[in-house]
Protein backbone atom coordinates (compact mmCIF):
# COMPACT_ATOMS: atom_id res chain seq x y z
CA UNK A 1 0.00 0.00 0.00
CA UNK A 2 1.04 3.51 -0.78
CA UNK A 3 2.09 5.16 2.17
CA UNK A 4 0.59 8.63 1.72
CA UNK A 5 -2.14 10.17 3.44
CA UNK A 6 -4.42 11.94 1.14
CA UNK A 7 -6.97 9.47 0.42
CA UNK A 8 -10.24 9.74 -1.51
CA UNK A 9 -13.44 8.45 -2.12
CA UNK A 10 -12.15 7.46 -5.58
CA UNK A 11 -10.16 3.89 -6.11
CA UNK A 12 -6.24 5.14 -6.42
CA UNK A 13 -4.12 4.19 -9.46
CA UNK A 14 -1.45 1.05 -8.18
CA UNK A 15 1.98 1.98 -9.09
CA UNK A 16 3.17 -1.53 -10.98
CA UNK A 17 7.04 -0.24 -9.26
CA UNK A 18 9.42 1.41 -10.29
CA UNK A 19 8.80 1.08 -13.98
CA UNK A 20 6.46 4.04 -15.01
CA UNK A 21 2.85 2.84 -15.34
CA UNK A 22 2.56 4.96 -18.64
CA UNK A 23 -1.54 5.43 -17.91
CA UNK A 24 -0.68 6.59 -14.72
CA UNK A 25 2.09 8.60 -15.67
CA UNK A 26 0.06 10.17 -18.56
CA UNK A 27 -2.64 10.78 -15.91
CA UNK A 28 -0.84 12.69 -13.35
CA UNK A 29 0.77 14.43 -16.11
CA UNK A 30 -2.90 15.64 -17.56
CA UNK A 31 -3.69 16.54 -13.95
CA UNK A 32 -0.89 18.91 -13.44
CA UNK A 33 -1.91 20.75 -16.81
CA UNK A 34 -5.28 21.09 -15.79
CA UNK A 35 -4.03 22.41 -12.93
CA UNK A 36 -1.80 25.22 -13.78
CA UNK A 37 -4.04 25.97 -16.71
CA UNK A 38 -7.31 26.25 -14.19
CA UNK A 39 -5.22 27.43 -10.75
CA UNK A 40 -1.80 29.02 -12.24
CA UNK A 41 1.48 27.96 -11.01
CA UNK A 42 1.11 27.85 -7.64
CA UNK A 43 -1.86 25.82 -8.01
CA UNK A 44 0.00 22.90 -8.89
CA UNK A 45 0.68 20.75 -5.77
CA UNK A 46 1.88 17.48 -5.18
CA UNK A 47 -0.86 16.79 -3.23
CA UNK A 48 -3.54 18.44 -5.77
CA UNK A 49 -1.95 16.44 -8.70
CA UNK A 50 -2.06 13.31 -6.63
CA UNK A 51 -5.83 13.91 -5.46
CA UNK A 52 -6.67 15.04 -9.33
CA UNK A 53 -5.49 11.84 -10.88
CA UNK A 54 -6.29 9.54 -8.06
CA UNK A 55 -2.59 8.54 -7.77
CA UNK A 56 -0.38 7.93 -4.52
CA UNK A 57 1.89 11.23 -3.29
CA UNK A 58 4.35 8.42 -3.03
CA UNK A 59 4.17 7.30 -6.56
CA UNK A 60 4.38 11.13 -7.74
CA UNK A 61 7.50 11.70 -5.82
CA UNK A 62 8.87 8.04 -6.41
CA UNK A 63 8.56 9.61 -10.27
CA UNK A 64 9.35 12.72 -9.63
CA UNK A 65 11.06 13.81 -6.58
CA UNK A 66 9.94 17.26 -6.28
CA UNK A 67 7.04 19.87 -7.27
CA UNK A 68 9.86 21.59 -9.60
CA UNK A 69 10.87 18.15 -11.51
CA UNK A 70 7.62 17.68 -12.08
CA UNK A 71 7.06 21.18 -13.50
CA UNK A 72 9.44 20.90 -15.42
CA UNK A 73 8.61 17.75 -16.88
CA UNK A 74 4.99 18.67 -17.59
CA UNK A 75 6.77 21.63 -19.88
CA UNK A 76 8.99 19.12 -20.87
CA UNK A 77 5.95 16.27 -22.15
CA UNK A 78 3.96 18.87 -23.93
CA UNK A 79 7.10 20.06 -25.67
CA UNK A 80 8.06 16.58 -26.80
CA UNK A 81 11.05 15.27 -27.93
CA UNK A 82 12.10 17.83 -30.28
CA UNK A 83 15.48 17.66 -31.70
CA UNK A 84 16.93 20.96 -33.31
CA UNK A 85 17.69 20.25 -37.10
CA UNK A 86 21.16 20.68 -38.63
CA UNK A 87 20.21 22.81 -41.76
CA UNK A 88 23.91 22.42 -43.20
CA UNK A 89 24.84 26.36 -42.38
CA UNK A 90 24.95 27.11 -38.36
CA UNK A 91 22.85 30.36 -39.20
CA UNK A 92 20.36 28.87 -40.81
CA UNK A 93 20.45 25.90 -37.92
CA UNK A 94 20.32 28.89 -35.10
CA UNK A 95 17.62 30.54 -37.00
CA UNK A 96 15.63 27.47 -37.01
CA UNK A 97 16.20 26.93 -33.36
CA UNK A 98 14.86 30.76 -32.34
CA UNK A 99 12.09 30.11 -34.63
CA UNK A 100 10.90 26.82 -33.38
CA UNK A 101 11.43 28.29 -29.49
CA UNK A 102 9.72 31.40 -30.06
CA UNK A 103 6.69 29.48 -31.78
CA UNK A 104 6.66 26.89 -28.57
CA UNK A 105 6.97 29.90 -25.90
CA UNK A 106 3.74 31.57 -27.77
CA UNK A 107 1.73 28.20 -27.31
CA UNK A 108 -0.57 27.37 -24.26
CA UNK A 109 2.21 25.06 -23.37
CA UNK A 110 4.99 26.82 -23.90
CA UNK A 111 3.88 29.76 -21.98
CA UNK A 112 5.01 27.92 -18.74
CA UNK A 113 8.69 28.30 -19.34
CA UNK A 114 9.11 31.93 -18.23
CA UNK A 115 6.86 30.79 -14.95
CA UNK A 116 9.43 28.38 -14.24
CA UNK A 117 12.38 30.21 -14.35
CA UNK A 118 10.63 32.83 -12.66
CA UNK A 119 10.26 30.13 -10.14
CA UNK A 120 13.48 29.18 -10.19
CA UNK A 121 14.10 32.15 -8.58
CA UNK A 122 13.03 31.68 -5.24
CA UNK A 123 12.34 27.48 -5.30
CA UNK A 124 15.27 25.61 -5.17
CA UNK A 125 13.61 22.39 -6.44
CA UNK A 126 12.35 24.14 -9.43
CA UNK A 127 16.11 25.83 -10.20
CA UNK A 128 17.60 21.85 -9.57
CA UNK A 129 14.67 20.44 -11.95
CA UNK A 130 15.63 23.80 -14.49
CA UNK A 131 19.60 23.49 -14.63
CA UNK A 132 19.24 19.89 -15.50
CA UNK A 133 16.54 20.59 -18.17
CA UNK A 134 18.86 23.50 -19.07
CA UNK A 135 22.08 20.80 -19.24
CA UNK A 136 20.09 18.63 -21.44
CA UNK A 137 19.19 21.44 -24.19
CA UNK A 138 22.77 22.52 -23.80
CA UNK A 139 24.04 19.50 -25.20
CA UNK A 140 21.84 19.49 -27.78
CA UNK A 141 22.59 22.49 -29.11
CA UNK A 142 26.16 22.16 -28.56
CA UNK A 143 26.28 18.95 -30.51
CA UNK A 144 24.77 21.15 -33.95
CA UNK A 145 27.64 24.25 -33.11
CA UNK A 146 30.30 21.31 -33.16
CA UNK A 147 29.07 19.72 -36.64
CA UNK A 148 29.06 23.14 -37.86
CA UNK A 149 32.62 23.12 -35.98
CA UNK A 150 33.50 19.92 -37.69
CA UNK A 151 32.71 21.21 -41.05
CA UNK A 152 34.98 24.10 -41.29
CA UNK A 153 32.49 27.06 -40.53
CA UNK A 154 33.52 28.62 -37.76
CA UNK A 155 36.62 30.72 -36.30
CA UNK A 156 39.38 28.32 -34.65
CA UNK A 157 39.43 27.40 -30.95
CA UNK A 158 35.61 28.12 -30.75
CA UNK A 159 34.31 26.86 -27.54
CA UNK A 160 31.66 24.94 -29.25
CA UNK A 161 29.78 24.47 -25.25
CA UNK A 162 30.33 28.68 -24.57
CA UNK A 163 28.64 29.47 -27.67
CA UNK A 164 25.76 27.10 -27.74
CA UNK A 165 25.35 28.47 -24.25
CA UNK A 166 25.63 32.43 -25.36
CA UNK A 167 22.98 31.24 -28.34
CA UNK A 168 20.72 29.95 -25.66
CA UNK A 169 20.82 33.16 -23.55
CA UNK A 170 20.19 35.25 -26.44
CA UNK A 171 17.31 32.77 -26.71
CA UNK A 172 15.88 32.98 -23.30
CA UNK A 173 16.80 36.77 -22.72
CA UNK A 174 14.20 37.34 -25.55
CA UNK A 175 11.57 35.86 -24.28
CA UNK A 176 12.37 37.16 -20.45
CA UNK A 177 12.25 40.11 -21.88
CA UNK A 178 9.02 40.37 -24.02
CA UNK A 179 10.75 40.36 -27.42
CA UNK A 180 9.77 36.72 -29.18
CA UNK A 181 7.01 37.65 -30.98
CA UNK A 182 8.60 40.59 -32.39
CA UNK A 183 12.26 39.53 -33.41
CA UNK A 184 13.35 37.99 -36.56
CA UNK A 185 15.13 34.81 -35.99
CA UNK A 186 17.47 34.74 -38.70
CA UNK A 187 18.33 38.24 -37.68
CA UNK A 188 19.14 37.27 -34.36
CA UNK A 189 21.11 34.16 -35.30
CA UNK A 190 23.11 36.43 -37.61
CA UNK A 191 23.56 38.91 -34.84
CA UNK A 192 24.94 36.07 -32.02
CA UNK A 193 26.99 34.68 -35.24
CA UNK A 194 28.53 36.98 -36.74
CA UNK A 195 31.83 36.76 -35.15
CA UNK A 196 32.19 33.60 -35.59
CA UNK A 197 31.07 32.11 -38.68
CA UNK A 198 34.38 32.17 -41.71
CA UNK A 199 32.95 33.75 -44.70
CA UNK A 200 32.52 31.06 -47.35
CA UNK A 201 35.20 29.31 -49.13
CA UNK A 202 37.53 29.92 -45.87
CA UNK A 203 38.36 27.60 -43.53
CA UNK A 204 39.30 27.61 -40.49
CA UNK B 1 -4.93 68.29 -0.30
CA UNK B 2 -3.64 64.93 -1.94
CA UNK B 3 -6.54 62.74 -3.09
CA UNK B 4 -6.00 59.63 -1.65
CA UNK B 5 -8.01 57.63 1.00
CA UNK B 6 -5.37 56.40 3.35
CA UNK B 7 -5.39 58.40 6.01
CA UNK B 8 -3.45 57.21 9.53
CA UNK B 9 -3.22 58.96 12.29
CA UNK B 10 -0.11 60.49 12.01
CA UNK B 11 0.50 63.66 9.64
CA UNK B 12 1.47 63.27 6.42
CA UNK B 13 4.42 63.96 4.25
CA UNK B 14 3.60 66.98 1.95
CA UNK B 15 4.15 67.11 -1.75
CA UNK B 16 6.08 70.05 -3.02
CA UNK B 17 4.43 69.48 -6.63
CA UNK B 18 6.27 67.83 -9.56
CA UNK B 19 9.26 68.73 -8.08
CA UNK B 20 10.71 65.42 -5.59
CA UNK B 21 11.05 66.49 -2.67
CA UNK B 22 14.34 64.72 -1.82
CA UNK B 23 13.95 63.96 1.57
CA UNK B 24 10.11 62.44 0.97
CA UNK B 25 11.74 60.60 -1.88
CA UNK B 26 14.32 58.68 0.82
CA UNK B 27 11.83 58.29 2.99
CA UNK B 28 9.46 56.40 0.72
CA UNK B 29 12.60 54.37 -0.65
CA UNK B 30 13.41 53.73 2.72
CA UNK B 31 9.92 52.51 3.53
CA UNK B 32 9.88 50.18 0.43
CA UNK B 33 13.40 48.55 1.06
CA UNK B 34 11.95 47.34 4.33
CA UNK B 35 8.71 46.33 3.19
CA UNK B 36 10.78 43.76 0.89
CA UNK B 37 13.28 42.65 3.50
CA UNK B 38 10.32 41.95 6.06
CA UNK B 39 7.79 40.32 3.66
CA UNK B 40 9.29 39.47 0.49
CA UNK B 41 8.43 41.14 -2.98
CA UNK B 42 4.88 41.10 -2.38
CA UNK B 43 4.70 42.78 0.63
CA UNK B 44 5.42 45.97 -1.38
CA UNK B 45 2.28 47.44 -2.23
CA UNK B 46 1.60 50.98 -3.44
CA UNK B 47 -0.67 51.01 -0.12
CA UNK B 48 1.50 49.55 2.61
CA UNK B 49 4.86 52.04 1.15
CA UNK B 50 2.32 55.04 1.19
CA UNK B 51 1.42 53.88 5.19
CA UNK B 52 4.73 53.12 6.16
CA UNK B 53 6.56 56.33 4.66
CA UNK B 54 3.52 58.73 6.11
CA UNK B 55 3.22 59.60 2.10
CA UNK B 56 0.23 60.11 0.06
CA UNK B 57 -0.73 57.47 -2.17
CA UNK B 58 -1.34 60.45 -4.80
CA UNK B 59 2.46 61.59 -3.99
CA UNK B 60 3.99 58.34 -4.75
CA UNK B 61 1.28 57.44 -8.26
CA UNK B 62 2.64 60.95 -9.02
CA UNK B 63 6.71 59.74 -8.88
CA UNK B 64 6.13 55.92 -9.70
CA UNK B 65 3.21 55.20 -11.86
CA UNK B 66 2.89 51.72 -11.21
CA UNK B 67 4.36 49.46 -8.37
CA UNK B 68 6.83 48.21 -11.00
CA UNK B 69 8.44 51.58 -11.35
CA UNK B 70 8.29 51.71 -7.98
CA UNK B 71 10.50 48.45 -7.67
CA UNK B 72 12.78 49.02 -10.04
CA UNK B 73 13.47 52.45 -8.80
CA UNK B 74 14.21 50.84 -5.73
CA UNK B 75 16.97 48.41 -7.30
CA UNK B 76 18.00 51.42 -9.02
CA UNK B 77 18.55 53.60 -6.41
CA UNK B 78 20.42 50.92 -4.17
CA UNK B 79 22.71 50.07 -7.08
CA UNK B 80 23.23 53.80 -7.60
CA UNK B 81 24.43 55.83 -10.91
CA UNK B 82 27.17 53.31 -11.80
CA UNK B 83 28.83 53.33 -15.19
CA UNK B 84 30.98 50.49 -16.42
CA UNK B 85 34.32 52.16 -17.11
CA UNK B 86 36.13 51.81 -20.43
CA UNK B 87 39.48 49.87 -19.35
CA UNK B 88 40.96 50.78 -22.56
CA UNK B 89 39.92 47.29 -24.48
CA UNK B 90 36.81 45.70 -24.85
CA UNK B 91 37.45 42.18 -23.60
CA UNK B 92 38.74 43.77 -20.05
CA UNK B 93 35.87 46.73 -19.87
CA UNK B 94 33.15 43.63 -20.66
CA UNK B 95 35.08 41.16 -18.35
CA UNK B 96 34.91 44.42 -15.57
CA UNK B 97 31.30 44.81 -16.41
CA UNK B 98 30.68 41.20 -15.87
CA UNK B 99 32.81 41.55 -12.23
CA UNK B 100 30.87 44.37 -11.33
CA UNK B 101 27.35 43.04 -12.04
CA UNK B 102 27.87 39.52 -10.63
CA UNK B 103 29.22 41.10 -7.60
CA UNK B 104 26.75 43.26 -6.64
CA UNK B 105 23.91 40.68 -7.60
CA UNK B 106 25.32 39.05 -4.77
CA UNK B 107 24.57 41.93 -2.25
CA UNK B 108 21.42 42.05 -0.36
CA UNK B 109 20.00 44.55 -2.38
CA UNK B 110 21.31 43.13 -5.79
CA UNK B 111 19.25 39.99 -4.75
CA UNK B 112 16.27 42.06 -5.45
CA UNK B 113 17.20 41.82 -9.63
CA UNK B 114 16.01 38.22 -10.32
CA UNK B 115 12.95 38.42 -8.48
CA UNK B 116 12.64 41.74 -10.53
CA UNK B 117 12.48 39.62 -13.26
CA UNK B 118 10.51 37.23 -12.08
CA UNK B 119 7.43 39.13 -10.93
CA UNK B 120 7.82 40.68 -14.84
CA UNK B 121 6.46 37.16 -16.43
CA UNK B 122 3.46 37.77 -14.79
CA UNK B 123 3.03 41.17 -14.15
CA UNK B 124 2.71 43.72 -17.04
CA UNK B 125 3.69 47.16 -14.86
CA UNK B 126 6.85 45.51 -13.63
CA UNK B 127 7.40 44.44 -17.04
CA UNK B 128 7.22 47.72 -18.64
CA UNK B 129 9.66 49.14 -15.96
CA UNK B 130 12.08 46.30 -16.42
CA UNK B 131 11.64 47.18 -20.06
CA UNK B 132 12.86 51.00 -19.39
CA UNK B 133 15.75 50.04 -17.05
CA UNK B 134 17.18 47.37 -19.40
CA UNK B 135 17.19 50.25 -22.59
CA UNK B 136 18.33 52.56 -19.79
CA UNK B 137 21.51 49.62 -19.35
CA UNK B 138 21.57 48.81 -23.02
CA UNK B 139 22.19 52.33 -23.97
CA UNK B 140 25.62 52.46 -21.28
CA UNK B 141 26.84 49.64 -22.76
CA UNK B 142 25.96 50.33 -26.63
CA UNK B 143 28.32 53.19 -26.20
CA UNK B 144 30.86 51.36 -24.59
CA UNK B 145 31.17 48.96 -27.66
CA UNK B 146 30.90 51.59 -29.65
CA UNK B 147 34.11 53.30 -28.69
CA UNK B 148 35.72 49.62 -28.57
CA UNK B 149 34.79 49.96 -32.41
CA UNK B 150 35.74 53.14 -32.90
CA UNK B 151 38.90 52.21 -31.79
CA UNK B 152 38.98 49.74 -34.34
CA UNK B 153 38.86 46.85 -32.03
CA UNK B 154 36.00 44.92 -33.79
CA UNK B 155 35.19 43.11 -36.66
CA UNK B 156 33.60 45.17 -39.93
CA UNK B 157 30.02 46.14 -39.50
CA UNK B 158 29.69 45.18 -36.26
CA UNK B 159 26.31 46.17 -35.04
CA UNK B 160 27.09 47.47 -31.44
CA UNK B 161 23.93 47.43 -29.78
CA UNK B 162 23.20 43.64 -31.02
CA UNK B 163 26.48 43.00 -29.54
CA UNK B 164 25.77 45.27 -26.23
CA UNK B 165 22.42 43.01 -25.86
CA UNK B 166 23.59 39.96 -26.35
CA UNK B 167 26.94 40.78 -23.47
CA UNK B 168 23.95 41.81 -21.07
CA UNK B 169 21.56 38.04 -22.09
CA UNK B 170 24.80 36.51 -21.26
CA UNK B 171 24.83 38.20 -17.56
CA UNK B 172 21.12 37.71 -17.07
CA UNK B 173 21.21 33.97 -17.98
CA UNK B 174 24.19 33.64 -15.91
CA UNK B 175 22.48 35.31 -12.95
CA UNK B 176 18.99 32.96 -13.80
CA UNK B 177 20.67 29.90 -13.59
CA UNK B 178 22.45 30.31 -10.84
CA UNK B 179 25.64 30.73 -11.95
CA UNK B 180 27.30 34.23 -10.73
CA UNK B 181 29.23 33.05 -8.41
CA UNK B 182 31.06 30.06 -9.77
CA UNK B 183 31.52 31.71 -13.08
CA UNK B 184 34.83 33.79 -14.14
CA UNK B 185 34.14 37.34 -15.40
CA UNK B 186 37.40 37.32 -17.94
CA UNK B 187 36.41 34.08 -19.56
CA UNK B 188 32.68 35.10 -20.19
CA UNK B 189 34.04 37.84 -21.12
CA UNK B 190 36.58 36.22 -23.78
CA UNK B 191 33.38 33.68 -24.40
CA UNK B 192 30.97 36.56 -25.56
CA UNK B 193 34.09 38.40 -27.50
CA UNK B 194 35.41 35.88 -28.91
CA UNK B 195 33.92 36.29 -32.56
CA UNK B 196 34.08 39.74 -32.57
CA UNK B 197 37.63 41.38 -32.01
CA UNK B 198 39.97 41.63 -34.35
CA UNK B 199 43.47 40.30 -33.45
CA UNK B 200 45.99 43.12 -31.83
CA UNK B 201 47.73 45.08 -34.50
CA UNK B 202 45.25 44.65 -37.07
CA UNK B 203 42.21 47.14 -38.03
CA UNK B 204 38.97 47.06 -39.06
Amino acid sequence: MPSDTDRCAQPQRRSIGARRNPETEAAILTAAQELVEEKGLRGLTMEAVAKRARAGKATLYKWWPSRGALLVALYHASKGEHRHTDLGSLPETIAGFYSYVFGFWQTPAGRLFPLIIAEAQSNEDVADALQDYRQERLADLTALVSRAQARGELVADTDSEALADLIMANAWMHLMTGRIAVTDPAKLAHDVLRGWCLPDGSSA
